[in-house]
């Protein structure tokens, strides 16, 4: 069993989002369950609007959910404490943090980097805007020279992830070229996240 | 893998205590993880304390740690909603639902149990006063009348608990007299509990 866990230190960064299509992702790899652990319960309503890929579980159900996994993504709060990171690191196989290319997230991703030292962590890059700003790329930059570990796919900003929200699908079943582009970002992340967990 | 949950609708009924002399039980039949649940860490630092005779997991470490255990016994905070109790039932094969002998916690054990319906679970009478007092027999029989599956077995109250505690040991491994008895009240509440699982 594969665990994988997406958490952030403050939220509106999507981190739900992230958990949704990396579930969805897996779902093609092998038995996968995401486990709710987000007392929004944003995914346990998103799955219940439509129709997901995989399973998803309350949290206080998930040690009997989870006995026959193959993947398992793990949707948690978010996270202020480093802490309170550094155990979550412990329990999975990679913990993944997504944060938006902002200035204001830039300080604080990397105090959270410098706290969590050796764990198995890669910041994530998301809701970066379209071509031609390069918010994106300075962000993976600015980190990267901040010594923190970034994926380097990043997810672009798409009106097409809260019309899944609202279908209750995951944007890999919604059929146009805005969704397609979504989810060949997730492909990638995906792509990479296989290497890591190799 | 078999799930027992150990909670309740409110705290110092001996849930903790329960939890671990539940899961000393099931170490002797198979690998057991305790998984601390609990806001308070009781069963954490009970452990740090001293030598357990099976592993206890931080919740944020739970999915790995129990992914290979035949027995997983989960310490969750009091939950004084039995909604909260119905979603917790469905995760497990046994809830666990520990209660003192004393007429204040009749009635809310009466409700909750009313709430839960055909949930899998039992009452277990905790921290019950020595013969010649016949309180623990008395609230039991109230409890079944009021429709409330109560274990037979009743967990006596004795000094030795909290020694065990400080010494960050079971009370399987404390040797008076007192620990014994205790120990044996654990033993014939394990036994009926292999039956429920049978």
């Amino acid at each position: 069993m594969k665990i994988l866990t997406v958490t952030g230190y403050k939220g509106g960064v999507g981190k739900s989002v992230t958990a949704i299509h990396l579930a969805t992702y897996f779902s093609e790899k092998g038995k996968t369950v995401l486990v709710d652990g987000d007392p929004n319960r944003t995914t346990l309503s998103w799955a219940a609007r439509g129709k997901l890929p995989f399973t998803v579980a309350d949290e206080r159900q998930a040690m009997k959910m989870v006995a026959s996994a193959d993947y398992v993504v793990i949707d948690t709060p978010a996270r202020p404490h480093s802490d309170d990171l550094k155990e979550l690191a412990k329990g999975c196989e990679l913990l993944v943090l997504p944060t938006a290319p902002d200035v204001l997230s830039l300080q604080p991703m990397l105090e959270t980097a410098r706290d969590l030292g050796e764990a198995n962590y890669r910041a994530l890059l998301t809701i970066v805007p379209p071509y031609p700003s390069k918010e994106g790329e300075q962000m993976r930059e600015d980190l990267r020279r901040g010594g923190v570990p970034v994926f380097q796919t990043m997810i672009r900003r798409t009106s097409g992830f809260p019309k899944a929200a609202l279908a209750g699908v995951s944007i890999r079943d919604i059929d146009d070229a805005r969704a397609r582009a979504a989810w060949n970002d997730y492909l990638s992340l995906g792509a990479e996240i296989m290497e890591i967990l190799k």
